[in-house]
């Protein structure tokens, strides 16, 4: 059931009226973030009824004991997790004795607002107390874009009727734990805490992780501009809070600041936390809250400039794309290469907070679309930086000599996933790595990556595909047996024509790379053989597999086979399904689901969007009219490539309704899971839809093309690029569409095939 | 690596001096039991070393929570395990202030012995106290065989230079807990305990299931003959206990008897177990221990009688063979429907007890010929009272209509396993159950339970079949998809030969039975179809489904193929395997054991055992020849199939080969897995390799054939079979077999086709 109760609007997202059936819908919508930390939309007083208390760091994690029923040779010993880390935001209010708590007092009005183009979360409410005094907060916070390692937040208590004392406690908690915490355990030890006057400390360390993180926390509180002192410190175990004591008469305002600083091992000395943090708090408190909130807005508007799109006579469609846009780029900002985009980024704890195939095949087009090259490139680094942990998986599994393969679901380049029809089987994803360094060279040209460590990763995924096929004696070509494809409702097949294609473009682009390499840079390809004891002969049986591999194809339907003996299948379409079926992950066993027809997510329609060149208009419309039918869309990444090919086979109601599919998937709520998260990687698919469906963005013959196709629902839509340093406004509209340059260099774009003259 | 330290005896278990290191496996192999309780060979005394102290009743089970990492729709809420309970035998000894523990002192000499005829548990040990005093101890033990609520103990303790007080404790301990318990938990909960002089009782009570369990304990101590009096009782929650003080010299004996009865509510009124354990203990206490003891044993030759199979000129195998029918005996008495024979019996707890498919493909042909009809009958009886389960677990699934899916793991006829490719995709043991009804009937020649239930059952699973087929308009058949076949090294495959054909021959004996019924049971039969619903059109399918499903085929190689795909594989023997690969499941990941060619145990060849007639000489060849060097025996269900086989095929040598991997099994921990318990159920498959292997023996045409084929190690091998209520002896040597009848009317039996004339 779909929710409305999001307000609709062009630049915010707002909830009039609250809404304590949807609050922790709500938490995951309004939550905030820049890349380092975030956390969810929870309220700052105490709320005793539904809520998922959540703040997180990037790249901080733990190694949960996995659970399994039985535990087989190649297992992961783990999954790992974002951890749930201090809550900073607290603030215990107390009217007299009466505790300030929405879930029990009567509330008079109350207004929650996300503003995307500042990067602001606001709240607004008045109350009335147990006592039948009324009082009004209002509250804001952001995470900061231009200094990550700071957040702040201002709340504004004003009194209407009420007189008496208002104890206030602002705290710092770190006592928390995860909600999906295998067996209920706590992942954080306290190790030091200070309550001093209006400075509080606290730093916790991971249990065998060991990752460090200190928090120090400046709060003022004025009364009607009057600073008030505090009357008492509090500290114990993972928690420090310095208390006041204020005097309120109707119509007083009493204002409390937070400044808070994180302090991280991952990017300080264990040691130093206590005084860098202490250090930061002071820093930023001085400045002061308006100093901060300026330079936080103003890197906001920087993001903006590069990755805004404006949809016109479509409020609701514009809503939905800022929203992705914002959350997306909330959660990474490619500063740190030992970090990526958790599929929840920081909304949530599903999925652990670990790095999917979701990276490569969703998100590096936006990230590289819409900022800087260096953005994209700390994505393929980060790959790199774990080829070493990626062989020693693929050398569990019995591979050799130094064939990679990359987890499907990891934190530090362990797999950590703990089904093994995924982990084994979802080998896929090696393609997708492989594919985004190309994808990078092609859209950035720039192919100095390969010899930045992209060639090393590219040989090691070679070696896994050429060790990963065999011959079949049967077929007379090489098979890959055993596998999942990015359709998961099948699992353990054989010959998944997704996987097999990829696989022979990786083995064929390796080879391709190190033809370029020992052309242009002899020195580095002759180093590079030698250190990775690759010999022609090695290079040559990838051609030989890459020329006989076996892709299925029924000759009858003119069609790529999903996988051997996939018309054994009942072939039912998606419309023959009940309404109370749907969705059939919700209503079917995974056994019926396996054997039926039924596909989650674009599975050969997936490889024919990467590879949508190699492929005839023919072959594009035939895979797509037996496919598309037959997908039930239940990943959040299926509709957006879905919405892609129908673009470019002209479908545009199709294209106009998969769009629809993702764009607020989290804002109504359709999947009945936004209360885990937000659906933050598929976001990026939503761009996706916007750009290279109606778009009709592409790279062809080193040229950036568009072939615009606007819904006819939409007056017009503009959308900015980032490519090559160049930024380009891009404004479709029915009569047409036009593209001028911002910045940079670039020469020219082609729109449906003609040249526009940047020069 | 396997372990010789049991000395070969006829008739006895032996551990000559104790193996400390062993320990847990002497536990598993020294295991006494009676069909309803059993318990392994722990010590009564207090032991600090390696353990698992297990005490075991039958039927009394636990639903814990399963482990699973990402729950589907249909996976099983619990794994259900058989409960460690009370220990009875304990009895806690101090020489002074020195506690007897065989871990602390020096031990002299030492012997167990686990007398197989006459179903006692004997030890004797020599030991020197760290007071540097010696004593000697003579244990026995029995469940009693005649009365199968009550077991007994007796424990002589010798003087031999220690002078001073020995302590005795006497106690029942409930406060035991699961080794394999998921989450750490306590199953039982206290009810009541008493220790009243002599007389002690506990009563405890699971949690969820609210099975109750009462133990009642009568100890008498005598020093040299003269009775002692108890100076103190002890009780607390789940406890409780006798206590001695006796004054021991030099050449002093002093014998400790402890009596106990088991009530539980599986048999009695909640409320009177406590009265009947009192009653059931004064009153064997009174028989007194020798009296018990030879109704114990004179039970145990009654079964001998009937079940015995005598190896000349091979004690190790004799030793084998008797240890295996020792236990399958000692497991399963037919004496309660709800009972059926867990993997591991009462010898520990993994697979937790519950029933498995094993039960119909491998312990009924041993319980119906050696015993009376009824036991087999049990058997089939418990799968018709879970019937109703059966069909709820097909609806789970989606199924409709009473189609009924028998659980592949279970306690009370619901699902208990927790892992997807096992519990929805092993559905051939609806087949096998099905087979066990028509097992029954050929064997007997009786077909009155097709009545009394068996055609309920047949026709639930012949719903189940017709329901998950589906016809394949690219093969234009019918085919079955998603499948994981008795080859559990492999997982959902389309088209698994063994399964299809089972599903055909189902389909086709439900027509047969119901046939029959219609012409001579009229009446039974139209209340029948009317209480199922079940249509002419209905059956009509089903015979339209046997004659169009799909039998995978090779026509070059001409062998069935295991499934789908299975030529695509790299055809490997397991001759091409390195010893350091071996085992496969123990050396190999997961991924890499499913994509390979190596087969865990018989699978197509498991249902050419099943329907032999059905095929030529020619077809067995070319399938054994294929499959046998492909399978890696890595079930301990396996290598008796291919030893009946390899016997029929001429292949004695093989045959021997495939005898011994599969009947010294655990006397030689060959799978180095004997200390979780012994592998009861393949033991049955150990006995069918004598008798259908080696014997040869066969129904055809409703009468009992043979067709010998001794073991060239072996001078003669004589065997006892219960056939039609006639008990059977037949004598293999070299010179011929000779049959002669003991007991019973049965006319005549053929060897190698000629007849014998019992007349």
């Amino acid at each position: 059931m779909v929710k409305d109760y999001i307000v609709k609007h062009e630049w915010k997202i707002i909830e009039n009226g609250f809404h304590p059936e949807y609050s922790e819908i709500s938490e995951s919508l309004f939550s905030v973030g820049n890349g380092k930390t975030g956390l969810r939309g929870n309220f700052e007083e105490s709320y005793s009824g539904k809520t998922l208390q959540g703040s997180y760091n990037a790249g901080i994690y733990y190694p949960d004991k996995t659970k399994v029923g039985w535990w087989k040779n190649g297992y992961p010993e783990y999954f790992a997790k974002v951890l749930n880390a201090c809550n900073w935001i607290g603030l215990q209010i107390k009217f007299n004795e009466e505790e300030l708590d929405l879930n029990k007092t009567k509330i008079l009005d109350f207004e929650r607002v996300l503003d995307m183009q500042h990067g602001l979360l606001e709240r607004s409410f008045k109350t009335e107390l147990e006592s039948g005094k009324k009082i009004q907060v209002k509250a804001e916070r952001f995470t900061s874009m231009h200094d990550d390692e700071t957040a702040c937040l201002k709340y504004e208590i004003k009194s209407i009727d009420f007189k008496g004392t208002v104890s206030i406690s602002s705290f710092l908690d770190f006592d928390v734990m995860n909600q999906d915490s295998n067996y209920d355990e706590k992942f954080w030890v306290g190790k030091s805490r200070l309550a001093d006057n209006s400075y509080c400390f606290v730093h916790a360390e991971t249990l065998k992780t060991k990752f460090n993180l200190g928090l120090g926390l400046q709060t003022t509180v004025k009364l009607n501009d009057k600073p008030q002192e505090v009357i008492k410190n509090t500290d114990r175990d993972k928690f420090a809070s310095s208390n006041y004591a204020v005097s309120l008469n109707p119509g007083d305002t009493c204002i409390i600041h937070k400044y808070v600083s994180f302090g991280s091992s991952l990017y300080h000395k264990e040691e130093d936390i206590n005084a860098i943090c202490k250090e930061k708090t002071d820093q930023i408190q001085t400045a002061g809250y308006n100093a901060l909130r300026n330079n936080h807005t103003s890197a906001w508007a920087d993001i903006w400039r590069e990755s805004d799109i404006k949809i016109d006579g479509d409020v609701s469609a514009q809503q939905g794309i800022r929203f992705n846009i914002f959350h997306l780029k909330q959660t990474y900002t490619g500063k740190d290469s030992r970090l990526n985009i958790g599929p929840k980024g920081f909304t949530g704890e599903k999925y652990g907070g670990s790095t999917y195939w979701d990276t490569e095949a969703y998100c590096l087009p936006f990230y590289q679309s819409t900022a800087a090259p260096q953005v994209g490139r700390q994505l393929l680094k980060y790959r790199y930086n774990q080829l070493d942990k990626a062989i020693e998986n693929a050398e569990k599994l019995g591979f050799i000599n130094g064939a990679a393969l990359y987890p499907m679901v990891t934190m530090n380049g362990e797999e950590c996933h703990n089904e093994w029809e995924i982990t084994f089987e979802e080998i896929h994803r090696n393609g997708a790595i492989a594919y985004a360094i190309y994808d990078f060279i092609r859209y950035n040209n720039d192919h100095e990556y390969l010899y930045d460590g992209g060639l090393d990763v590219l040989i090691g995924i070679a070696r896994f595909w050429a060790q990963r096929v065999n011959w079949s004696s049967d077929k007379k070509q090489y098979v890959i047996l055993g596998v999942t494809g990015p359709n998961e409702y099948e699992n353990n097949v054989n010959n998944n024509w997704y996987t097999n294609y990829i696989a022979r473009w990786c083995l064929n682009y390796t080879r391709e790379c190190l033809e370029l390499a020992r052309n242009e840079n002899n020195d580095f390809n002759n180093e590079l053989l030698n250190r990775l004891n690759l010999s022609l002969s090695e290079i040559e049986k990838w051609k030989d597999i890459a020329e006989n591999i076996y892709l299925p194809y029924d000759n009858t339907l003119k069609i790529f086979l999903q996988q051997d003996g996939f018309l054994d299948k009942e072939l039912l379409t998606a419309e023959d399904l009940d309404q109370a079926d749907k969705p059939i992950n919700q209503n079917w066993s995974w056994d019926r689901i396996l054997r039926s027809v039924f596909i989650k997510q674009a599975d050969v329609l997936q490889g024919m969007y990467f590879f949508e060149d190699d492929f005839t208009e023919a072959e594009h419309m035939n895979n797509f009219d037996f496919y598309e039918p037959r997908t039930v869309h239940e990943s959040s990444l299926s509709p957006c490539v879905h919405a892609i090919l129908a673009c470019k086979l002209g479908k545009k109601e199709k294209a106009y309704e998969m769009y629809l599919r993702t764009a607020r998937l989290d804002l109504e709520d359709y999947n009945n899971d936004t209360e885990d998260g937000l659906h933050i990687t598929s976001m990026a698919g939503t761009w996706m839809s916007v750009i290279k469906g109606f778009g009709g963005m592409r790279i062809k013959d080193n040229q950036l093309h568009f072939h615009p196709s606007l819904p006819d629902q939409w007056e017009a839509c503009h959308f900015k690029i980032m490519f090559r340093n160049s930024r380009l406004n891009v404004h479709m509209t029915k009569a047409g569409t036009t593209i001028s340059k911002e910045t940079g260099e670039l020469d020219s774009v082609f729109i449906n095939g003609r040249e526009i003259d940047f020069s």
